[in-house]
């Protein structure tokens, strides 16, 4: 993204007939959006949420509260559009694509269920690695794919988010989030859908063997790739795919919380232009998501004290986007409300 | 409101189809929804944003970076459509009022404001009383009058916002805020719209007269109505009584920033019922509004760094009321999605 059309941006937002900084995120998330968009005029149209599902190997483990048949049962509520992203994406006129990128029980196809499926779920990731490369380089492709198939279906999108269902994923996610950042098991360990104290303590050490097994030799750093293919799930791939398919149409990008957040980093660490199309939807209550939104250098726009995933989060921080974009659109300048800007801000000609 | 709609509203979400409480600041919203309602699928059918605007006898003072002719500039461009909160009010499908509550310059009458003057602007509260009582009284029942002729217009309100316009007037809900929790001048004093550091001194040496000159004496409390006629402004009284009026009306009220959180103060100080209907949509950037949301025992719902004022933020903070009334209604339950509810929570036969 050219700086030009970010720091035209900013000056425009700075004349707009209000003090100078007084609208806050919603002064960042209109000057990004110009970037994304290469104007001055940003315009949301057309919002597309795509939620990603897999099932997971080290689910064996014990790791979540809920056993893997609840990934298929979930598919099968966002199927009769009776969960919560359902309800949130018909409130916010979002279009709904649910992708299943490897449900281990059965889906029954129907509605916007797209089959994009690897396999049965990955291979238990604290005793090998998740994916064979090939299958990791595949969740990848799909992802992308079931991205240009929204498109193809609709028409451009301006606004694209991500979400997530997989029982055992936050366990995948807190990996993936380790990896990277070099943090401990314990720095980003939650209790996912609901872990006891004793549920908790399970977990971590999970997450100590998953860390042990697949992290890098000394002196040396894994890849997005790499990291993606001994702990992700197949949906974390496919969400890392579809934000790759989704920053090369130059749409805006937005991350729900722990899962879709850590496929941010995969995606970030494949293409670190990626990062500048990005918005963090919330603050998850989960451990590990405040250490990926500092390798990110994002800051979440909403704190609600979610932790459902299904892109939830992202759903309610739409209408804030959108609030930006119709602020940098329609709001009267400094100028055309009878003010007078304050010294040093008065426009150059060139705008 | 009665405690068993809350309680019924409560056991119902906890039934949904997802992890218990994993919907965080959501799940309380639609429990105090079902309570203001009375009802276990509540509706928002008709959203209203109300601004009230009034002029302050302490912008003598040299408290704001802008000068009192800045209020009338800004009614005009509500009125002509141009604003932020114009902007937002139509995105979000917000009926939109602005009340002149009393303006110090010539208001041209046109659009959508309500004139409501009680004069053009209150005395100097660094002097003296800011409004006689009479007046403090008028503004409660101007502000009553004008929310009710917002809902003999268009019909019921299911979720009002109120927001205003005033210079100066970040001085006087300081103020407010000071008398009613007993905060010092320097804990309540921020930097409005824009003030630099000498600005600011200025404005805690005002707020320190304003107190002294003010306060009750040591043993006795001051009531929400002495509070007002001291150091309030009209639109502070205007937002207090269509507070009064609204959670009459059984409508959600949502409050801005600093200033109308301020209006809260003095309208549960006359009727603490008021505070079950009460949302506070942001935290401010203003000092005092920590303290007033203390004091109304109320989390702020969003965390964009605004200081706007104009109801932006309570703009901003509906849909996700909206989403949350739509999550009650429409949300599969875990028996629905053919999952098991967690032990302890099989619903009881009575709902």
């Amino acid at each position: 993204i050219p700086e030009t059309a970010g720091s035209a941006a900013r000056h425009r937002m700075d004349l707009k007939a209000k003090p100078l900084g007084s609208l806050g995120a919603l002064e960042d998330l209109a000057v990004q959006l110009c970037a994304v968009q290469k104007t001055l005029a940003p315009r949301i149209e057309r919002k597309a949420m795509v939620i990603f599902a897999a099932d997971h190997g080290v689910a064996e483990e014990g790791v979540s509260a809920y056993p893997p048949e609840v990934t298929a049962r979930m598919v099968d509520t966002f199927a009769r559009g009776r969960a919560a992203i359902n309800v949130l994406s018909r409130l916010h006129g979002l279009d709904l694509t649910v992708v299943d990128m490897g449900v281990r029980g059965a889906v029954t196809p129907q509605g916007q269920i797209v089959n994009k499926r690897i396999g049965p779920g990955t291979r238990n990731s604290a005793l090998q690695e998740a994916m064979t490369p090939r299958e990791a380089l595949e969740s990848l492709r799909r992802g992308r794919e079931a991205f240009q198939e929204v498109m193809e279906r609709g028409g451009p999108v301006d606004l694209a988010g991500f979400g997530e269902m997989g029982i055992g994923n936050t366990t995948a996610a807190s990996a993936i989030i380790a990896l990277a950042t070099g943090k401990t098991a314990s720095e980003v360990a939650g209790r996912g859908t609901g872990l006891d104290d004793q549920g908790l303590r399970r977990k971590i050490e999970v997450l100590e063997k998953m860390i042990a097994l697949h992290g890098a030799p000394p002196g040396e750093r894994l890849d997005g790739l790499a990291i993606l293919r001994s702990v992700g799930g197949f949906e974390i791939g496919g969400i890392a795919g579809a934000l790759l398919a989704a920053a090369s149409a130059r749409a805006m990008v937005v991350l729900d919380g722990l899962i879709s957040t850590a496929a941010g980093v995969i995606a970030v660490m494949i293409e670190p232009a990626v990062r500048d199309y990005m918005v963090v939807s919330h603050a998850s209550v989960e451990r590990g998501h405040r250490a990926a939104c500092e390798f990110l250098g994002v800051r979440p726009l909403l704190d609600l004290s979610l932790r459902l995933g299904e892109g939830s989060g992202a759903a309610l921080a739409m209408p804030v986007i959108e609030s930006a974009a119709a602020i940098m659109r329609e709001m009267a300048s400094l100028e055309e409300a009878g003010l007078v800007p304050p010294p040093g801000l008065i426009p150059p000609t060139s705008i």
